[in-house]
């Protein structure tokens, strides 16, 4: 049981994590250096003032995030101190530059909070469902790390134990390259004519669609973790240019490879749930475009009980009709397929891929 | 009315307008190298022979099209003759080289077939909604341009005309390069073990999906379209070097500008339906992982007849629950919210991008 936390900062994951863990029965204190945000962070979580927190949670920008650490070991000697940011050699090497290593600092992160932003985007269940990672590079004690534990799972999480440097690979490799390659697209849409753009089919649309995300957060994220970026960055950028040179000289077998490592790549990402990766099948439906054509696919999943994994909708231009898949598992491809065809609806060949 | 085309290839797109073709009183003759295709398509289309068809149709590997419009030009004088490749210039610059410029030949890109191959996958709908890029460079006769248009219409399709050169630098930018950029990301995925790929998000997701194409197809695509993509490519790496060379500087204004260039880019995508660009609010909502709770959701949207413009699907590792989040018409999105929340779903507050 965690009996009391304080809050440092009243953004949408600090708030969202006042919210929940009063929402299970423990005392919070909302701070913020922003006080309007802070005087609504503390109207949300009813919070109140405490002297004396069990843990202290810091929910800052990366940038000043080892700062306000450093403030918080010095201020509040007794609790748990811990960071949220989503950088972590730069952060604890900071802290421990100025501090040493300190049982009572735990750095971790929480998976979430993707595109949204700002107290009053808070949810207490936005870390529902979501991974952690936790840093511990085998110094943590048990009993602190319990408690982190704990945290985790009020919150509707589990944590996944690391060191700073694993972290931070991982996270350079499932999260900033995806958006560096996203952004890296959009930087060559800047001149096309939007009657081009318009022949574009979901491929274009899915790979853009991360170059939307807010250009000064990124920024500070790939410039603190220049580290790891850096030689994937460069690896990534000999792999595009020996693409260049083979498509330059007409190497086919070296142009085929190229697509078929990415496919290899693309087939290791698991399925949802954290289980191994699926085979699914994918049931394609052309549909007219107007209110209740999805109900109706979705009434009639729910009669014959089957469950869609995923789900995509392609759009035509210029016309009001659109290409539903659907993922199901390879049981259900069938039996949906005939439950939708004599429901009336353009069903297309099951895919299994 | 096209009274009798001739389809070379009977593969996906081949054998799909053949079934359209038919469908709409035309008579149909499909054509492949190899018999049981040929033998299953003409079976398909209730097929006859043809000795003076009205269109011949060739829709082979790209690598090929040239030789056989060739073939098709001697073989039928009095016939258009269509390719229906998806690289232009080096298909038409093949035939000139050899025949001159004919007026009876012209080639035409139907973007559709994105993932699925082959006979048994072919529909007469396959290409319903679907633009097609058509080559014009002032040089054919109004005659046949509109047997040409006629033949997209009854496909359920409407013609952009353009230049080869047009359409290579587009299907390059909005096709090509993406496909290539979620490959390139693949190829970064290889060695990373699905540990930590399962903790990704919806994000590396989208930008990877592509990279699951077929690489033997991609292989000739790119190859036979090199002149167009050689500067693009240079153009992308020189923008992710400087991107590197940034991070390695700490240059936090320089990083924040490829971001917010990515941003501009991805924002002059259009809407659906070949519009504007629209606003669209943006409703996430959490709900359980099992059969009916997707459908709930659509009946509740049809009840007011609010209208789905996009959704995506977030899962969550190690949990049995997942993030929704519809995309709505401004209008939509408060209605539905209220609606949706007093019906008992978790929804979160709408945002606007």
């Amino acid at each position: 049981m965690i009996r009391s936390i304080k809050v440092i900062g009243a953004g949408l994951i600090g708030t969202s994590l006042g919210l929940q863990m009063k929402s299970q029965g423990c005392a919070v204190e909302m701070i913020d250096i922003d006080l309007n945000n802070a005087k609504l962070a503390q109207e949300l979580v009813k919070g109140v003032a405490l002297d004396d927190p069990e843990m202290v949670i810091v929910c800052v920008p990366a940038a000043v995030t080892a700062d306000v650490v450093l403030q918080m070991l010095k201020d509040y000697p007794e609790a748990i101190i811990c960071d949220l940011a989503s950088v972590k050699s730069n952060v604890i090497n900071q802290v421990y530059a100025l501090s040493g290593v300190h049982q009572n600092y735990v750095s971790l992160h929480p998976m979430a909070g993707r595109e949204i932003s700002g107290v009053e985007s808070a949810r207490a269940d936005l870390f529902q469902g979501r991974a952690w990672i936790g840093i511990d590079s085998g110094n943590l004690e048990p009993k602190i790390k319990a408690k982190v534990v704990e945290l985790a799972q009020i919150c509707g999480g589990s944590i996944y134990w690391m060191s700073a440097g694993e972290h931070d690979l991982a996270v350079a490799q499932i999260s900033h390259l995806p958006q560096i390659l996203s952004s890296l697209l959009g930087t060559q849409l800047t001149n096309i004519s939007p009657d081009i753009l318009n022949l574009a089919g979901a491929g274009l649309r899915d790979v853009v669609r991360l170059a939307a995300s807010d250009a000064k957060l990124w920024g500070q994220i790939v410039t603190m973790n220049s580290d790891v970026l850096t030689p994937l960055l460069e690896n990534t950028i000999t792999q595009l240019t020996q693409l260049k040179n083979s498509i330059d000289e007409g190497n086919a077998g070296e142009i085929a490879d190229f697509f078929k490592k990415g496919k290899v790549g693309k087939q290791k990402i698991p399925g949802k749930h954290g289980g191994v990766a699926r085979q699914y099948s994918y049931l394609p439906i052309v549909i007219d475009d107007k209110p209740g054509e999805l109900a109706r696919i979705f009434i009639l999943c729910s009669q014959i009980s089957v469950n869609i994994e995923d789900l995509t909708i392609e759009h035509s231009p210029g016309q009001e009709t659109g290409l539903i898949t659907l993922a199901l598992n390879q049981d259900d491809g069938e039996k949906l397929s005939s439950h939708l065809e004599s429901a009336g609806f353009a069903v297309h060949p099951i895919k299994n891929r």
